[in-house]
């Protein structure tokens, strides 16, 4: 049996997801604007999280917290073979939803979904992510290379596509705050990459990229600073996982230096403590896996 | 009577544009790769010249050197009334060609004819840049308010466009140098915002021109670092014009304090002076139009 918790008088309510469903969207009708809903254990959401940094946030999720749910979101949960693996071992604590970032209708779905059953939310870990897709995308060695199809396939990805799920979210997220967690606020976690600071830009190259991820953390601050001018429950961090063993980078490990190429479960640890300490004073800052604040 | 120097060789040629064209082209096709042009003066481009700071770059350009050609383009130059009246004035020192940063071949067009007609660039200007459009673009004032499609715009012509123009410009670049002007190098300055620094965003709102122009800083630093790598006799700046009464800013002036708003023939004076004296290691750098440096 678990505890629903509606204007802070628990209702007993049965672990059916259609009860469930069904007690909550009636919650929601109610008083769905009064922070009426509290899991205990809290509820996150992992977006991009088929493969990667993502699962791996998923399953440590999952593991750390006994009384935690965890919605995972992916373009094609019926391929998502690692979800679907957790899924069998976690159960009702695991829900895991189609979402495609370039499909605002997706995002729209999932948080409608998100309302009904949980009705508020206190963590999302934007972990999608492009660099390079075989015969479209590839990061960029030389300006010559520059394309303009290239620049907006990762703006759209990398940072229009998480603020325009945060941007669904954030009723859920206000509503969620700390609540049922250790902490006192909501957190909103986007992975952004070192190499979108511009001022620890001493390659060059892959503009694509980096320019997307620059931007997700410009977009980042800005609604930082909305969330705090209304004394929203909410904190909004970005994370520079280190290099990590991903399909994401292993086109590009062989300049690693060595000892330098993470295991997803060492950043993926990293960074949950990052999330997991962070403080209202945190809000609208970049951090690398180590803590240490990365410069714009 | 103009002078055209081939290899170091004076040539007098007529001041007609055929004529000019024609010795130009043929120049072109003997010494194109071998710093072939020198113009006494030097040429240089405007892009985004039909109004507001362009048109001003435009004027004080030919004002303040008797000697350098301009080349100034926009979207619809039978209407540029600013720039047809300029020609009327300027005639031979300045070329009107069309260009829409959001079409390429526009853009490679007015790399060909400069190629033709100069065979060399000592500066480009982005001035282009859109912050409103009635109907179609408005500054967001809170999260709810972002859309997918403005990001995007808002990316593709105030980030894209410079890079894509730039690319189709280098080798011009490169071949000018700083010759025909008092400098070492050639210039690139690319119209940024203050806005645009993440460092300096403690307002929030105006997420698609924030971001945009956050994203360009990347671009432009990123493309610093492969000019500075090769050793190509070009550097990239990033100008800050101050709030400047143009129609861009219209819109936006209610809340300007006393004495903040610029005219474009103060702030164009300014940055024209950052310009003309810029060095080496001023390369990748984000200055304001009083000179000081802005954060990232
Ligand atoms: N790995 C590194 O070294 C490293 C370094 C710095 C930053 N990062 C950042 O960390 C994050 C995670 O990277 P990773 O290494 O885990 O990458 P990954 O293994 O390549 O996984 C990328 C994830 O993004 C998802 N995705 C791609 N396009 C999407 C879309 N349109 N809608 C929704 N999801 C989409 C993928 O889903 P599908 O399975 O459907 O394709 C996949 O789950 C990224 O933001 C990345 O930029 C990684
Ligand atoms: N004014 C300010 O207070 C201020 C402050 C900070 C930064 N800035 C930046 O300074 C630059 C100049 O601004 P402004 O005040 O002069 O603006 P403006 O008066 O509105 O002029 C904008 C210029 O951009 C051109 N443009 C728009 N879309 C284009 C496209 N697709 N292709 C080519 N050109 C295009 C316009 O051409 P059309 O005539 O064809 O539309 C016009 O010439 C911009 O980058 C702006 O962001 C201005």
């Amino acid at each position: 049996m678990k505890l629903l918790v509606v204007n802070q008088r628990a209702f007993p309510v049965m672990a059916s997801p259609l009860g469930l469903r069904f007690i909550a969207s009636k919650a929601c009708l109610r008083c769905y604007s009064s922070s009426a809903l509290k899991w205990e254990g809290g509820v996150s959401m992992v977006q991009g999280a088929s493969r990667g940094i993502g699962l791996e946030f998923v399953k440590q999720l999952l593991e750390k917290n006994e009384k935690g749910h965890v919605v995972a979101t992916c373009r094609n949960p019926d391929v998502a073979s690692g979800l679907l693996h957790l899924k069998n071992r976690y159960a009702e604590r695991l829900s895991i939803l189609p979402l495609d970032l370039t499909i605002e209708s997706t995002i729209e779905a999932s948080a409608k979904s998100i309302r009904e059953r949980f009705g508020s939310l206190n963590l999302l870990i934007n972990a999608s992510g492009i660099l390079s897709i075989p015969d479209v995308l590839q990061p960029e060695t030389t300006l010559t290379k520059v394309e303009k199809s290239s620049l907006l396939l990762a703006y759209e990805i990398n940072a229009v596509g998480p603020i325009v799920e945060i941007k669904h979210m954030w009723p859920l997220l206000k509503i969620g705050g700390g609540s049922g967690t250790e902490r006192d606020v909501a957190v909103v976690a986007n992975l952004s990459a070192r190499v979108g600071s511009i001022g620890d830009n001493h390659l060059g190259g892959w503009h694509s990229y980096r320019s997307s991820k620059t931007a997700l953390n410009q977009l980042t601050k800005t609604v930082s600073v909305e969330f705090a001018r209304r004394k929203d429950p909410i904190i909004c961090i970005l994370l520079h996982p280190g290099t990590v063993d991903t399909d994401l980078s292993r086109p590009f490990q062989r300049n690693v230096p060595e000892g330098k190429l993470f295991t997803k479960e060492f950043s993926v640890q990293k960074l949950l403590g990052i999330i997991n300490n962070a403080k209202k004073h945190d809000n609208g800052k970049f951090f690398a896996w180590d803590g240490q604040e990365i410069p714009w």
